[in-house]
């Protein structure tokens, strides 16, 4: 690549001309004179073709890129916060591109939600549970023949009821957590780290799964309005989730509104569905099932205990999500636990009533699963007709779990920065990204729900039974923590409040076994697998940050309240300092004066197997640097590693717990492939010195134009 | 890994308690006391947990690594030249294992070879090409029906002709390079690079397809004795080669009499079948054909000069080796080049002998091309029978042609390390390996024919294509080049041993013409293509290597005579150095110490988002290391490498052409996955910095125990 910028003519020296006999002849400091002053030219002669340039070529933009706050403190401006080198700068613009430019900061919202505002955000993941969990529901019945789908309506109704005891055990959690008690946070402060793991392994599934039946069943919703597209199921689930994760890396923040909007017509949609539905019902007496292809037939099994139990799991994931104010107490305004309770209380009245309604709905009209066509589109086809009503229910049933997708984006991030300020997930997950937003758990959340989709073929009825045993351990958890919570605190009226939590727990508990028995083999198995995996590998992550923290003596400062008193020994011994010499270039000339910088205490270090070679190079050594000592090792074996580190080692017998420098020239191509044609000595004695404590290794590059 | 070695009381305090209030209340030094000599502590405190076991670990095993010869001049011992770490350690047992013991260089044999060994060695190649030349011109004339076939008579003569102008060109550079004269070397003095790199191209190809074709064809020799082997054709033709490989690893050398037996075998056995036949021909007036199954069938073509040419073409395969001796004078008893000029011209005989005498007598038994037996194979059968003579024919050509692969692994090599040398290949192909040949080129050579051989199936008339014109090529520019060599040196007779390569030159090139032009749809057109690609590649290299000894001033010493006289500058200044801050622990602490043992002129520097946290660490620092400058640059884009990066830069400004040095800790964790648990600032900080010409990144290992 030609420079087209002209170099001034006073600052930079024209490059010499390569092949020249062009070494400059130096002449000998004066006594008490530095070298270096008597050689001005080194410095630049040594240090490469052509010095400044970089400097140049910021200036000539004119963009500041460090601001002076104050003595010792400054600021870094947008442009200095980019990347400066090829590379990084265009995978930077594609970043941009896609998500957006970089935002401060200082440009985090903090805005406070109304009721109907929060409503609309957190009950997007629990009320397009009704979506699915009825269809769920029946598809376990319809085993046992037709005619046991009636059995739908008690288990609704079994399943109502536990929505009440949860919301009301959550109720205590708000009043309790008004900065968010989330399953984690109220198991990691109550019953100590290994239930808070497996809370934090449950929810992180939890959301998993979440994206992946939302994205499932919100698919199915548009395949059962145009059949057309039934061969793209995976295809468009994950498109689903591509345009999901964009959008949250590129901060969707919970603005309200734009949530509020999708989440009243669904509620509005479903609603009068079910309610026009219930009055037709009644007036006519019957209403005509739609017809529908691929209805799934009646099986032979028996009407056993454990199917119906069975059943009941699958219904049971209506109740995800239902926990999501608890999360979110301190975005309300105030008194925040009272709205965020008024909230969630509304919250699970819409959604019993749209879950029952739905089941009931269903069983008087007659509809059975099919593979084509949801519960919920052969509901709203036989009340409303194949007409526009119909499509703005299945589209605002698409948005909703659409939605709820985007709710679990908000909400696993969110999870993963606090458990990796725990120390119980990589440090990564901590750091927002370019757009404030936790850009690394978001894009875990996008690959690992993509995952699901793809493995399980966006079939919501093979992804749900994978869900509710997390959700329901979560539950449990929580609960549990609460109880322990109100035992430490006692506060007022805390026997009550443990009394309910208690109930929770207890009933929750039951709920998770039921769900693991009965789900076991269908995929539950999976699911207990890989949480039993999520919290062996956080529990090693933990172990090993809070070594290394013990380790490095963090954290001793802040804990005894007491700054300890430190004294670093500054240059007293001059550091051991050893070159590798393979031949006398510029490079390496460049490298001695650097490394005689460094120290006085400067070796060179030539290995060969060639003893004439190497006595030509003492020669030419001892006529050139004469004041710096060369150590010639002869390597019969042809190593060239390893008599270094055999020579490094024999220090450490004169001088133990020394520390050794070694500095050798790194050279550096202009193109990648040109490295192979070095022999990389710095990266193969990094590895070989790699078990030292005690040996630093210094690169000094050496940039080739060519 | 538990620790089983006791650490002597004296020398190594027991490791500090982890998790305590540990660190050192170091004193302030007196004044004009070294603040290292006022803490003897302080370096084995920071330097980690087990200073100096490495080094009683050595001394217990009582193994010596380096032996001191004089002062300032060591040896490594066998110990010393093996790697310390454990993978590196794990990795030379296993090629020990496989390959044998390092060699030490003075091993390494300079064997003369009498006239009978040379020529066993030597002729391998050439000669086993007789298993199948004849073939490979039938398959041609087969095409235009059986009777075509009587046309291989004439086409082998002419063939044969050939043979002996290319023996008396070469017997010109046999006398005028006594040193060893590949095209490569000759083409190299004589004509320049560019026809030097087409030569070396052209041997690089032809090695690769000599072992190829060899191996094919000796697969081929087994399967005519073996049918049931069919199948296994690839698999087998690929174990050869690994099999060579591995023995050329282990570094067979010339040792001439294990190569002398089965040459010698094939000599006589081949000769003995041939005479055999013809003696049975004229007792007997004919000798019936032996029964073959899947015999090629004649085609309908016209027997056009174009099919004639192309039938000369694939026969001309037969040529290939017959250079072998140029390239081996050196190693031939004096007077060298007359005992090589003899062995050449008994290779040629013998050569021409099997070579015609195999197509006439193909001929007169009648034999055509199948596709389960060689012709060779039903030459040995119709005139031998079907007994154990038959095998030790078959035998003995599998050994021949194993044999004309192994000649291609010295020889490619070879090549490669007199290229590399000359900085037309790779420098790395230039270094003896352990076993003091020259593996690069070993393992070059056998990925590059098992590449070859697996996509042409291991069938040898798919291959040959391929071969004859990079043969060719050489043989024309080595010829071209001893022209000119004749015209500069004018020694006595140059007339005539110019016009004698002259001749030489002119056949080879028209052969090589009619094999591009004929063969070019077989395949002669990759040949072709893949020779023009690696020339290029090879300019290249060759470009990078001078430009780059140009710009570091190699070679000038030498050049001129009078080594150049250097003055390198030693301490004055005091160096920048900088280094990042996270927080103050133990590592940081110990990268410090180290810091300011390089430079009185080091700086800290916190990059960080949050202003609060950045003043707590102010306040911390100064009570702990008052006498050391902290900067802190604010980053509301939480950007952390390019900030130190800007900062840098602005040094830049105020002492442009000084070097920078960025010391950082590099915390190594015990297992290799919990990399992925620390930020990695050492390996961005790398990339950030990698264009910057005078900026030193130095990390200090801090070894994390879990």
């Amino acid at each position: 690549m030609p420079e087209t910028e002209e170099e001034p003519k006073d600052t930079v020296s024209p490059p010499e001309e390569p092949g020249e006999r062009s070494f400059v002849r130096l002449r000998r400091p004066r006594d008490g004179e530095s070298p270096l002053a008597a050689q001005p030219e080194l410095h630049e002669r040594v240090s490469g073709r052509k010095p400044g340039s970089k400097f140049l070529r910021l200036t000539r933009r004119g963009e500041q890129k460090l601001r002076r706050v104050a003595e010792g403190e400054y600021e870094v401006t947008r442009v200095g916060s980019e990347p400066a080198s090829g590379m990084g700068r265009v995978v930077a613009k594609v970043r941009h591109a896609v998500i957006g430019e970089t935002l401060a900061s200082s440009q985090l919202s903090h805005q406070r939600l109304s009721k109907l505002k929060a409503l609309a955000i957190f009950s997007s993941d629990a009320l397009s549970s009704s979506a699915y969990a009825t269809e769920e529901i029946l598809l376990v019945l319809v085993l046992a023949g037709t005619a046991a789908t009636a059995k739908a309506i008690p288990i609704s109704l079994a399943i109502a009821a536990l929505a009440v005891i949860v919301v009301v055990s959550y109720r205590q959690t708000i009043k309790a957590y008004p900065n968010g008690g989330g399953a984690y946070i109220v198991a990691n402060e109550n019953l100590g780290v290994t239930p808070a793991l497996v809370a934090g392994s449950a929810l992180l599934v939890d959301y998993i799964m979440t994206v992946a039946v939302s994205t499932a069943a919100g698919v199915a919703a548009i395949l059962s309005a145009a059949p057309s597209l039934h061969d793209a199921r995976v295809e468009l689930a994950l498109l689903f989730v591509v345009l999901i994760t964009l959008g949250n890396l590129r901060g969707i923040r919970e603005s309200g509104t734009i949530f509020a909007i999708p989440t009243y017509i669904f509620i509005f949609g479903f609603g009068g569905m079910l309610a026009v539905g219930f009055v037709k019902l009644i007036v006519n007496g019957h209403i005509d099932a739609a017809p529908v292809e691929h209805q799934v037939e009646g099986g032979a099994q028996a009407l056993t205990l454990f199917l119906l139990l069975r059943a009941f799991s699958s219904g049971s994931a209506a109740l995800t999500g239902i926990e999501a104010v608890a999360n979110g107490v301190p975005s309300f305004k105030p008194p925040e636990w009272k709205n965020a309770a008024t909230t969630q209380m509304w919250m699970a009245i819409i959604l019993i009533l749209f879950f029952v309604g739905t089941t009931v709905l269903a069983h008087q009209i007659g509809v059975l699963p099919s593979e084509s066509k949801t519960v919920v589109a052969q509901i709203a086809e036989s009340v409303l007709g194949r007409n526009v009503l119909f499509y703005i229910v299945q589209a605002s049933t698409v948005m909703i779990l659409i939605l709820a997708a985007n709710t679990a984006f908000a909400g696993l991030p969110t999870l993963a920065s606090v458990m990796a300020k725990d120390s119980v997930m990589p440090k990564q997950f901590a750091f927002r990204g370019d757009r404030l937003a936790f850009s690394n758990g978001i894009i875990l959340l996008g690959l690992a729900s993509s995952a699901v989709l793809v493995v399980f073929g966006a079939q919501t009825h093979k992804i749900i039974p994978l869900y509710a045993f997390g959700v329901f351990t979560a539950f449990t958890l929580s609960q549990a923590g609460m109880v322990i919570h109100w035992r430490r605190h006692r506060e007022e009226g805390w026997r009550r409040a443990l009394a309910i939590n208690a109930v929770g727990a207890i009933a929750t508990a039951i709920v998770a076994v039921i769900v693991a028995a009965t789900k076991f083999t269908h995929g539950a198995w999976l699911s207990i697998a890989i949480m039993l995996v999520l919290v062996a590998v956080l529990w090693r992550i933990k172990s090993h940050y809070d070594q290394a923290s013990r380790e490095l003596g963090r954290g001793l400062a802040g804990a005894g309240g007491v700054a300890e008193h430190f004294y670093v020994a500054s240059a007293g011994r001059p550091q051991t300092v050893i070159v590798p010499v393979e031949e006398i270039d510029r490079a390496v000339l460049r490298t001695i004066a650097y490394a005689r910088t460094l120290s006085s205490n400067a070796v060179a270090i030539h290995v060969t197997d060639d003893r004439e070679e190497a006595e030509k190079l003492r020669q030419k050594w001892d006529e050139s640097i004469p004041d710096m000592p060369l150590v010639i090792v002869e390597s019969p074996y042809r190593s060239l590693v390893e008599p270094i580190v055999a020579y490094i080692e024999g220090l450490d017998r004169t001088q133990p717990n020394q520390m050794v420098t070694v500095v050798l020239p790194e050279f550096i191509p202009k193109h990648f492939w040109q490295r192979f044609l070095h022999n990389q000595l710095a990266l193969r004695l990094k590895k070989a010195l790699a078990n030292r404590q005690n040996t630093v290794l210094v690169d000094v590059p050496y940039h080739l134009t060519h």
